[in-house]
């Protein structure tokens, strides 16, 4: 497949900022149950091969699962501070849990939690994300979890973009252009900033 | 009034990440007319005197005004790269627009628009954001707006938190934490990370 024209965008920006560890973080807002914006920050961890799909991970447990189920859109909000530009990423999310039958994508969900550090696969072996902190300390000591294998309430979550939104602040003056997604094709066209 | 019991960590990660001038940026999502999230960076400007409102600035001319107009709640997503902590602010929005009655409001208005940049200012002089690219390169190097009296399309945004929720990655195990707003009272409780 070709990849989308904002790709080389995005590519570039991981580039000229990754001496920057937190350019890899990004804000992906969700609409709760209750029709209210949520809004955290993921760890981008690259596409999904041969898609313009972006790879996150998250807990079968955490509030935004709940959310997602209802309400599948998501926008991404990804600025790099060494180039001051800003991704506005609208799409879709998928949930790619323990019981996703895609071989593709469960596939995906293994090899992203084979790459994962000892510590970030700790964290699926905690307590109940958001409920009353547990006292026990232990509990957040656990054995460690098969390096293989993912524990159950693991998910890979993916990001369909239709519509992606580049403003560049260092622009004289900024430049802001308008991705769409619309009959398989991409479009762009430059709007005013 | 007693500033409510998260402003202290907020001010403690403003300090302490002061180096960093794009920590003072943050996510802020909102619900699109549509039903869809929406996310963009915004810049802090600071409380609004006497109260635990953050105050923002926008475009009446901007998508989110519509957005905001019909749907109030937003959630702001704060990440301190330096110190490895989030904050995620749930509340109410308020615009405060050329046409706000309330004293108290347009008052701060007026100030936030004097204390801008000339540049900053300049912006809300430009052709209308999100439109087709305006071709005229003059459009975008307007006369200087008055520095004392701001444009009609000039909006003060507040932001009235329910709820915040802060979490430490830097401890062991991470620290989380969720501040309430019930019956007039903040409330605090230690959650799981």
């Amino acid at each position: 497949m070709s990849v989308a024209p904002w790709r080389s965008a995005i590519a570039r920006a991981l580039h000229q900022n990754r001496s920057l560890i937190y350019a890899r973080y990004l804000q992906l807002a969700t609409v709760r149950t209750n029709g209210r914006p949520a809004n955290r920050t993921v760890v981008f961890r690259g596409f999904l091969e041969d898609t313009d799909q972006l790879k996150f991970i998250t807990d079968a447990r955490s509030e935004k699962v709940e959310q997602i189920l209802q309400k599948p859109w998501a926008e991404a909000c990804w600025y790099f501070p060494r180039t001051r530009e800003q991704f506005r990423i609208h799409g879709r999310l998928i949930l790619v849990g323990n019981d996703n039958s895609q071989p593709i994508l469960q596939k995906a969900r293994y090899a992203t939690w084979q790459q994962l550090s000892d510590a970030a696969r700790l964290q699926f072996a905690w307590p109940d994300p958001g409920k009353p902190r547990t006292n026990n300390q232990d509990a957040f000591a656990p054995p460690p979890p098969n390096s293989i294998e993912p524990l159950a309430n693991f998910c890979l979550l993916l990001l369909a973009p239709v519509e992606v939104e580049h403003l560049e602040l260092q622009g004289e003056p900024q430049n802001r252009w308008l991705y769409s997604y619309d009959h398989q094709e991409w479009s762009v066209k430059a709007i005013n900033p």
